[in-house]
C-alpha cells in the first residue's frame, strides 16, 4: 500500500468515526421541530419582517444557520406535513391538499415516519400541536412511531363557528363541520368552543413541550411541535394581545416566539442545548387573502396554495451549537422533505425501505454554503399537478390556472378572507438568482435551461405523474383508509 | 428638587456622559463606508442571494447589524450620493438623477458633506472610488472635505466604447463621451481605454483603501470607499473570473466581497476592529433590464430608477464591536440621509448649519430593533416628481408614470441592456408589512392612511415641491455651477 493510499484509508476511517456515524460514547442529539402554519418567508426578523419583533428566533439564527432557500414539500397544510414526516413528495404517498374533518383517509402504515425512524435507537417520541395527517385514530401519532400526542388534528377553522366567533347556522357551508376537537393520546380531551379557547393553544402546546422536554431530559427525544397559529382565525393569549405594532398576526408570531423563547429556556436550564437540533420552519406561505391577518412572503409572488415562491418557500432557522456554524446563512436548495434522511444520518437511525425523496443534506448543515446535494424540486399542487420545476437557480413553470392567486383582488379585513382570483399562466422560465419574485420570464434567453427542465418534468411525470398533461406516475403509493 | 427631578438629572448625565457626546479619553471611531453600485436588495447572503457566497460580508453581519429597511435617498447614482454625503434629500440641494460628463454642476459648496463635518475633530479622511457628484475641480472631493481622492468622478459607461468593449463610431450617441478618467487628487492619472483596464478598478481601489488606512492607523480616519461595481459594464480580475456558479455578476459581487475582507483582514491586523464603524450600503436598486449582467431585489417590485421598493430599499449591514450588538437584525425605517447626524453625534462634531434631512439613528445602531426616530420617507424621483410617501409600514403611490420599468419586457443578456417599459400606476395603498413586493393595493380598506399619507405628502410637497402636481417647494436649494 502505498503513502497517498494509506493516507486516504485513514481519512475515510476519521471521516465513518467522526460524522458519518455517531460514536457509541456520546449521547444521540436530541431533537426538536417547530413547524408553524401559514408563517410566510417574510415573517421572521430575520428575513426582513416589520412591526412585530422576534427576538428569540433572531437568536437561535444568531447562534444558528439561516436557510433563505428552504422549501415546502407542498403548499398547503397536510401535503406539506406529509413531506416533512415521511421525507416524500406527498403525492407520492398519496396525501395531497388538505385532510377535513370528513375525510376518510390519512397516512398509511406502510409508510415511516420520523418518529418512528427514531424509535428503534431509543428515542422518546412526541408530537404537540396540529396533525393533519388524518384525525381518525388508527392516523394518529400514536399509531404512527409517536409516544405522547396533544394537540387539534386538524386546522383551526374546521370547526362550526364563523370567522367573527359566532355559531353558523344551518345555512352555513360550515354547519356540517363538527367541534374542533383538542385530542391527548388517542382520546378527545375537550372540544375548542370559541375563538377565547382557542387564544390558549400557543401557550397549551408550549407547556406541554417544556413539560415533554423535562420529562426525557435523560434520554435522547425528539418533539415535533406543530403549532396551530398562525392560522387564521388568529388565536393570542392575553399576555401577547397588543404587544406588536401592526396587529394581531404580529401578537400572534411573537407569541411563537415566546414559545421558541421557552423551549430555548429549557434546554439552556437542563444543559441540553449543546447537544441539541432545534429546527424552525413554517409548513407553507401565507393566506394572502385574509389580508392583515395573513404573513408575508417578503416580497415572492403569491402564497400559499401556489406554487409561485411565496407559496413554497418558508423561513427556516437550524441551531445545534456543536455542529451547526453560528451566525450563518445557507442560500442552498433544501426542503421539509431532506430532514428525514438528514436525520438518519445524524443519528445512524435505519432509512425507510420505502423509496424517499428527501436528500441528506448533512454537508449544508455543517456549513457548506457552496453546493447541495438537491439540484432539483418539484413543483406540485392539487391532487397531481406538476406547475414548476426547478433545477439550480432555474425554475420553469408550465401552463396551468392558478386557482388561489391573490393577485388583483381587494384582501380580507380583521379575520375575514377577501376572494381568490383565477389567474391563467403560460410557459415561463424564471432566474430566481436574479428574479426571486418571479416577475421576468427569460425563456426566450434561455433555451437550453428550458430544454433541461423539460427533461426533469418528464422524469417527475414519469415517476409520480401529472394531470395536467394526463400521464400516471408509476411510483405513486396509497394513502392510508379507513 | 424631588427625588423624581434628581433621578432625572442623574439620567441626562449619565447619557451624556456615555453615549451622547464621546469622552475626551477614549479616541474617536474610525469611519469606513463601502457603498457599491446597483447592488440590489437581493444580492448579499444575508439577504437571500444564491449561486454566490459573500463570505466577509456575512462574517460582518454577524458581527454586527443587518438593517432590512434601509433606503437611498434616490434610486439613482448621482441623486443618492448627494444624500449619503450630505443627509439630505438629492433635490434639497439640487443633484438629482445622473450626472454626465458634459454636466456643468456639482455639489455645492455651501453643503456640508460628512468629510467636513469630520474634519474640524481630527478626522483624516479619504475618498475613494465613483464620485459622482461633479467631476469639474470645484466638486472633486479635495474640494469638499477630503484629503485624498482616487478613481473615476461617474459611471463607467459613460465612456465612448460599447458594452461589447468595442470603441463606438460617429453614429452612436456616446460618441461625444470623452474617455473615462481615473483621478488621483484633481488630476487625471490615466484613462480607462478597456474593458480588460476596467477589471483591475475593484482590487486598485481596495490596495488604496487598505493602504489609506495604514498610513492613518494612528489618528481617527474616514474612509468613503464607493465602489465602480457592480455597476455595467462589468469587470472583474481574474482572481475571481469564473468563481461564482451563476456568472460575471457573482464573480463582481463576490469581489467586492474580497476586498471588504481584506479591510477587515486590515483592521484587525492593526488592532483598529474593536474601535471602527463598517458601514456597507449600496446606492441603489439592481439595473434589471440587463438581465444577467444585473443584481436581484430580492423579490421587491421594480429596480434602479423607480420609487418601487425594489428601485429603493438597499442591503445594509454596519460593524462596530464595542457598540453594535453582535448578529442582530434592525427592520426599523432609515435612510442613507441619516448617517450624517448620526455620525456626528457618535462623533462629536458640529452638524452642518443648513437644514439637513437626515436623523439621528445612533438608538438603532446600539440595538433598538422597536421603533425608528425616522417614520416617514419621500420618494422622489427624476428632478422633482413625489411618486411615494412612507409612513412606518405604509406606502402612498401616487400617479405617475415609472419611465424605466422591467415589466413585460424581456431583459438583455451577457452585458448589453433589453429595453424599459413604461408603466402608468394610479394612486395605490401598499402595507409594507404584509406586502413588501407592493402587489395589493389596500387604498379601499385603510382611507385613513390614506388620508394620513396625503397630509405628509401636502408637507413635503410645501417643502421640497412636486412637479407632478406643480408645486414648487419653500426650501429648495441649488447645485454648485460653473
Amino acid at each position: 500500500m502505498n503513502c497517498l493510499k494509506k493516507l486516504l484509508s485513514i481519512c475515510i476511517l476519521i471521516c465513518i468515526g467522526s460524522s458519518c456515524q455517531p460514536t457509541l460514547e456520546k449521547r444521540l442529539p436530541n431533537i426538536v421541530v417547530v413547524f408553524t402554519d401559514d408563517q410566510g418567508y417574510g415573517d421572521l426578523g430575520s428575513f426582513g419582517a416589520t412591526d412585530f419583533s422576534t427576538s428569540n428566533l433572531d437568536k437561535l439564527a444568531t447562534e444558528g444557520m439561516r436557510f433563505t432557500h428552504f422549501y415546502a414539500g407542498q403548499a398547503v397544510c397536510s401535503a406539506s406535513r406529509a413531506a416533512l414526516m415521511t421525507g416524500c413528495y406527498p403525492n407520492r404517498i398519496g396525501i395531497t391538499g388538505a385532510l377535513f374533518p370528513w375525510s376518510k383517509i390519512g397516512i398509511n402504515a406502510q409508510e415511516t415516519t420520523i418518529a418512528e425512524m427514531l424509535k428503534p435507537m431509543g428515542y422518546a417520541t412526541g408530537a404537540i400541536g396540529k396533525w393533519h395527517l388524518g384525525h381518525q385514530e388508527p392516523f394518529l401519532p400514536l399509531q404512527h412511531g409517536f409516544d405522547e400526542y396533544f394537540g387539534i388534528p386538524y386546522s383551526n377553522d374546521m370547526w362550526p363557528v364563523e370567522f367573527d366567533g359566532k355559531a353558523v347556522d344551518s345555512t352555513h357551508r360550515k354547519f356540517r363541520y363538527p367541534p374542533l376537537p383538542l385530542i391527548e393520546g388517542n382520546e378527545t380531551l375537550e372540544h375548542i368552543t370559541s375563538l377565547d379557547h382557542q387564544d390558549q393553544l400557543t401557550t397549551r402546546y408550549t407547556e406541554k413541550a417544556v413539560d415533554f422536554i423535562k420529562r426525557h431530559q435523560a434520554e435522547p427525544f425528539f418533539l415535533y411541535l406543530p403549532h396551530t397559529m398562525a392560522h387564521v382565525p388568529l388565536g393570542v393569549s392575553d399576555k401577547f394581545r397588543g404587544k406588536s405594532k401592526q396587529g394581531l398576526y404580529g401578537d400572534v408570531i411573537m407569541e411563537i416566539d415566546w414559545s421558541v423563547g421557552q423551549i430555548m429556556a429549557t434546554l439552556d436550564q437542563l444543559n441540553l442545548t449543546e447537544n441539541t437540533l432545534v429546527i424552525f420552519v413554517s409548513d407553507n406561505g401565507p393566506w394572502l387573502n385574509f389580508g392583515n391577518h395573513g404573513g408575508s412572503t417578503g416580497g415572492l409572488r403569491e402564497g400559499k396554495g401556489t406554487t409561485y415562491e411565496g407559496g413554497q418557500r418558508i423561513p427556516c432557522v437550524m441551531r445545534w451549537p456543536s455542529v451547526i456554524p453560528a451566525g450563518t446563512v445557507n442560500n442552498q436548495l433544501a426542503s421539509t422533505m431532506d430532514l428525514l434522511p438528514t436525520l438518519a444520518n445524524l443519528t445512524g437511525a435505519t432509512l425507510p425501505t420505502n423509496r424517499i425523496d428527501g436528500l441528506d443534506i448533512t454537508s449544508l448543515i455543517k456549513g457548506n454554503t457552496t453546493s447541495s446535494p438537491r439540484e432539483t424540486l418539484y413543483y406540485y399542487y392539487h391532487q397531481n399537478d406538476l406547475e414548476a420545476v426547478r433545477h439550480q437557480q432555474w425554475k420553469l413553470v408550465f401552463p396551468h390556472v392558478t386557482t388561489q392567486s391573490y393577485r388583483k383582488v381587494l384582501p380580507g379585513n380583521d379575520g375575514w378572507p377577501g376572494p381568490y382570483n383565477k389567474d391563467t399562466t403560460g410557459l415561463a422560465l424564471y432566474n430566481l438568482r436574479r428574479d426571486p419574485g418571479e416577475a421576468y420570464d427569460v425563456k426566450a434567453l434561455y433555451p437550453e435551461k428550458v430544454d433541461l427542465l423539460q427533461k426533469i418534468a418528464a422524469e417527475a411525470r414519469k415517476d409520480l405523474g401529472d394531470n395536467l398533461v394526463g400521464i400516471k406516475g408509476e411510483n405513486v403509493r396509497k394513502s392510508g383508509a379507513l
